[in-house]
């Protein structure tokens, strides 16, 4: 396929992750516009920068937006990267610049979350992906990219389509590692297996990734968190291979120490993902009578920590 | 049976609990001394003070000891009022002081934690017991008792003896109100169940008993902690009826907003005591083939915690 036509690009959520895959296309060529909220002012007079570990780099958005009803004209994509949280309206958020034409696409972590999205825009395609980065906003307008990178895309509920493989081929010519699945649920329960246990057990004990696989007990409770996510992702359609675990944990304990994303949220008083990644989990888990022992205990412990945080 | 003769005590571990409790047989005229480690100094020069919800007083016990080699004479109960840490060897600290006639009473948390004191002194009379008591040390030599006292005591592994009627009577005669069990392994077993749950959820979220209990997740999770604590009571001979986990939840709903001593001991960076409570019970239920798996999830959350602090 041959890219034609610049396309146009909406990006709700021009945080960290946003901020940078926006950059990227824009770099590339493409009209990418962003939806700034706290940081609509700096970002609509400076642009973003964006310090990167694969050469640093800046852009203006074509239109920035503090609105979404602002937008003006009809994007061919608009990609959310916001945090799953159970106080973020997505489908209300999004609503006014969504056209008929338009891929709705989420670069978001958590399972189960496209589910409210199709039902609120059931004749629009949707597109389910996943981030694969170290990336934090240092500050209003500001992002460093750290480390990693890569993007896995692929139609909800499987497959492809043309428009997905149209932007595959977008974020590869911006030189993005990207990827398509044709069982993208899949892709994010493998997420999933990292993320509920590394950020769970990192909240609770303010620990880095080294410390938790050091640690011969925690070290274990990671492998039986992952098998519970293995077990429901399994029962609900989405087989995972055990050696899946055994790398992803093999594959940490080569990184450097790190400390997680939900870590550094709840550092700084941010609310965390515990409904998207565990909650949604423990849902999925109920429909097919699957025990998740672990899972609810993590869940209970972090949900009183999380009400305790400011919205 | 009626008191003829002052008994001597000999208090190892003289910090909120060990003060309070010597302090009360030493107003009624008891022989006791301290063996006092961080605060021999203030101790041997100005003796304890107590503030007490039931009237404050002072006490100057009869020696004060830094090493427990400096003691003199024969003590008829060595009473241990230490933490209950792996660190700590309980054994080589009183051994010295133990003569054949010496009753030793271990006044800890935890279950399992008189194993090693059976097989160091076989020929001791050994007894068990629990405080049911809210109580610190404000500084060096001085104590806060906030709330309740309530002590049980036991022969171990079970029954009675004269001995232990007798240090019942003189807690009795102190004004301490202290009961003797003929199962006193149960007893401790019923004190795990409220140590199991509120002091661990509470380190690991920093939330006050309201807290927990307020939120419907960790107010489950409490629910079923203690139901695998009597589960492993239960199959290794001490049965506990479950009223008794209802009751106590109720009972904690009734006190005031409560902030454990284990996150206390946590906050001010000090050692929990994480085997004698969840090591320990998890020992045993192994024995039994009996799953606990929450109780391994916590344990293994709060041993990255605790090895993570400094002894």
């Amino acid at each position: 396929m041959s890219i034609t036509k610049r396309s146009k690009i909406l990006i709700v959520g021009t945080g960290a992750v946003g901020g940078f895959y926006g950059g990227k296309l824009a770099e590339a060529g493409q009209d990418v516009s962003t939806l700034c909220r706290s940081d609509y002012e700096i970002v609509k007079s400076e642009g973003i920068k964006v310090k990167s570990c694969s050469g640093d780099f800046a852009y203006r958005p074509a239109q920035v937006v503090k609105y979404i009803s602002d937008y003006r004209g009809c994007p061919d994509y608009v990609i959310v990267t916001l945090k799953s949280l159970p106080n973020i309206d997505v489908s209300e958020l999004i609503g006014p610049a969504v056209a008929p034409s338009t891929s709705i696409v989420l670069i978001q972590n958590g399972i189960g979350i496209e589910t409210v999205i199709r039902d609120n825009f059931p004749d629009n395609e949707l597109v389910s992906g996943l981030a694969f980065i170290c990336v934090s906003r240092i500050k209003a307008g500001e992002i460093h990219h750290q480390e990693y990178g890569r993007l896995v895309l692929g139609l909800y509920p499987n497959g492809a389509s043309e428009n997905v493989e149209l932007l595959v081929e977008l974020f590869i010519n911006s030189g993005v590692h990207c990827t398509i699945s044709h069982d993208v649920i899949r892709e994010r329960w493998k997420k999933l297996l990292w993320n509920a246990s590394f950020n769970t057990i990192s909240v609770l004990t303010g620990a880095d990734t080294k410390s938790i696989l050091d640690n011969k007990y925690t070290a274990e409770l990671v492998l039986k968190i992952m098998k519970e996510v293995q077990t429901v992702a399994t029962v609900s359609g989405h087989d995972i291979e055990s050696s899946v675990l055994q790398k992803y944990i093999d594959d940490t304990r080569k990184m450097k120490p790190y400390r997680t994303s939900m870590l550094l949220d709840y550092e700084a008083g941010k609310k965390m993902e515990i409904e998207a990644i565990l909650g949604n989990t423990i849902a999925i888990a109920q429909k097919y009578s699957t025990q998740v022992t672990n899972l609810k205990c993590l869940y209970g412990l972090l949900m009183l920590i999380n009400n305790n945080l400011n919205p």
